[in-house]
């Protein structure tokens, strides 16, 4: 019988607890280096096609669907009426993918660093982006957010930020001076939705966000999401605004999210992910 | 420098999904082969004392109170007047330490097959079991827990199935007849509280587990839990009982849990934990 062969993710930016987690290989799809960073495709047993960028699991075929009806629905449903949604990162597609299910959106910008990921999601992981690239609303920009977002005044009704590990010497993409831009560029009521990092291994970054967060906006709504293919532990996304999401119904969440194809994130999870145990509401400064 | 050294997790009995986690590795403390299986304690970075039984990590310092507090409470604040607790399993000693802090409960019986486990966990691991073992309720049988079961008629109040992975040949302790021969042993609204498996490595076991509970116990509640050091995913705990679970109110919760010493077990994470998404709903088949 032929070993199998695994593939372990390397130790992640800011970690503290070095757990590891290694997946079972089928092959190596595709490699690149960017001139930003290591693009790898792996096609894993029972993960299907994963994405890692500089050695870090991004996206498996086998559980994005959470992490990314997350990130989106969590915002846009909790949004009047989201006509123009900014996605910061993303360049998997999966975003997009759960976006465009919104029919009330107009305009979806994808402002993505490295448009190498961009191609390389398109011709190879399909599977995670469906129908993403197709959608007439969407218009692609190869460009740094922190510089997309300057032009931007009261624009937008949702912006997503959906960026990786920030590198140990790029924290600028989690600062004050970003996430005050952000604002900015947000319209009355917006509301922004976050990747923020691990709560297990990397706390003291998901504190860091937690709190930079909470100098900009009024509202800041962690909600946790277990997501298998990540190491060890309680993952974060977050929501945040100045419009009130605590006022968010049940009811309203229900009525809007009717006849969407959803597999993770329905109007009771919105609700449950909120709830934080003693142990994590410490660890974040809660 | 000094290269890492990790300790891996062989594969998980039933396992569905190959993904492997790895633990940066201080040093071996323990190590004896018994007459039921492989004892192992190992000293982890970050996450402190570890035991494993057959390679198959059971807990770590670091997070252990996350089973142990969930296994133990949601049951224990569930009953209206908990006097009587038959632990099944849990040699290390985690589930008492957590029982013991009800003072209405008069009696607690430990069943453990494996004595060289309770030998080891008493020795290596009273970080986890603290003031468990000097509980004058406490009493330890060494035993198999289908014969011990036999013995009793409306009996307990509580029944803790704190049991490893069944294996491959051993699927007893989760059939329909040993939960029968449980539920004859609870007295009148007595609630068992069981260790139901990972619902992302594990779902085929998972599933067994809620419906053979489902064709003994009206009531049925599986909870969500992330223990960041078992392998990646969800995992789940579950109640049963012909009592109605469903009727407990978060108020009655709130007022019983008051001045306990807990880090993860809240009346509103007892709620929030049962709140399942839809992808994991149809693979438990509810």
């Amino acid at each position: 019988m032929k070993k199998t062969k695994y593939i372990c993710e390397k130790g992640l930016p800011f970690d503290e607890v070095g757990a590891k987690i290694c997946f079972p290989l089928i092959k190596k799809i595709y490699f690149k280096k960017s001139k930003y960073q290591k693009i790898e495709i792996f096609d894993l047993k029972f993960w299907g096609k994963a994405l890692y960028l500089d050695g870090v699991l991004q996206t498996t075929k086998r559980d994005e669907f959470i992490y990314h009806e997350t990130i989106a629905h969590s915002a846009l449903f909790s949004h009047n009426k989201p006509e123009k949604v900014l996605i910061i990162g993303g360049g998997d597609g999966g975003t997009v993918k759960e976006v465009i299910k919104h029919k009330q959106v107009k305009e979806i910008i994808l402002c993505e660093l490295d448009g190498e990921v961009i191609k390389a999601s398109q011709k190879y992981l399909s599977e995670i982006s469906k129908k993403a690239w197709q959608d007439k609303r969407l218009k692609i920009i190869i460009k740094d957010g922190k510089e997309l977002i300057k032009n931007y005044l009261n624009y937008f009704d949702v912006i997503i930020l959906d960026l990786p590990d920030p590198s140990e010497n790029a924290k600028s993409l989690i600062s004050n001076s970003f996430y005050r831009a952000v604002k900015n560029a947000l319209a009355k009521n917006g509301i922004i939705s976050v990747q923020s990092e691990s709560l297990t291994n990397q706390i003291g970054l998901a504190s860091l966000i937690n709190r930079n967060l909470k100098k900009v906006f009024k509202f800041v709504r962690l909600q946790r999401v277990c997501i298998p293919s990540y190491q060890a532990g309680e993952f974060s996304l977050t929501l945040a605004s100045d419009f009130n999401l605590d006022s968010i119904k049940i009811e309203s969440l229900r009525k809007k999210s009717k006849g969407f194809d959803l597999k993770y994130y329905s109007p009771e999870i919105h609700f449950s992910s909120k709830i934080l145990p003693l142990y994590l509401k410490q660890k974040i400064g809660e």
